[in-house]
């Protein structure tokens, strides 16, 4: 399980290291379930370009896609964004912690 | 500037891709300045192994070296970390606009 959730957030982690992958992301956040040739229009990507980069976020479960008819609409999956969240806040709350002691730390020797 | 930006978050996410350098950086951030021997020991990495994520951590941003005598001492670095961060609650904060506006319905359609 642990091994799973790792390589889950791996696979996230590694599917946001590009600018083209993220900036998908955000424009299917604010448009959800563009085709994929909507998708493709503002990023000067030719359609085999953009279809390698939704299959590496579909495969870190990033993103869904629904076929109706001859058109394939694209929407955001949830889950493993959070857990990458999740990640990073926690790394954030104990810096946090640092820097309450540092604070703390500093105002003892501002007291002696 | 932008693609230096976009350039440095690739290398941040990349770098986070990785389940040992990610315990790297949440130990040193309970443990500031372990020595490079100390890092190796919990993750039964050998030696270059550990020279080897640390290199990436580094070309990252996400950590720095300092050498005293013969001891490495490593530390975490904030700037990159908190630029993936931004970017990551920026999205969050456009989910939160799409419940709101998915709760906004429901309530609308509740009323009818």
């Amino acid at each position: 399980m642990v091994n799973y959730q790792a390589s889950q957030m791996d696979r996230t982690f590694s599917a946001l290291a590009d600018p083209t992958r993220r900036a998908i992301l955000l424009r299917l956040n604010d448009e959800p379930g563009l085709s994929i040739s909507e998708l493709a229009k503002p990023f000067s990507q030719k359609l085999p370009g953009m279809m390698k980069h939704l299959d590496v976020l579909a495969e870190a479960g990033l993103i869904t896609r629904a076929k109706t008819g001859r058109t394939v609409s694209v929407n955001l999956s949830v889950e493993p964004m959070q857990a990458a969240m999740e990640w990073l806040n926690r790394y954030e709350r104990l810096w946090t912690v640092s820097i309450d002691r540092l604070a703390a730390l500093v105002e003892e020797e501002g007291g002696q």
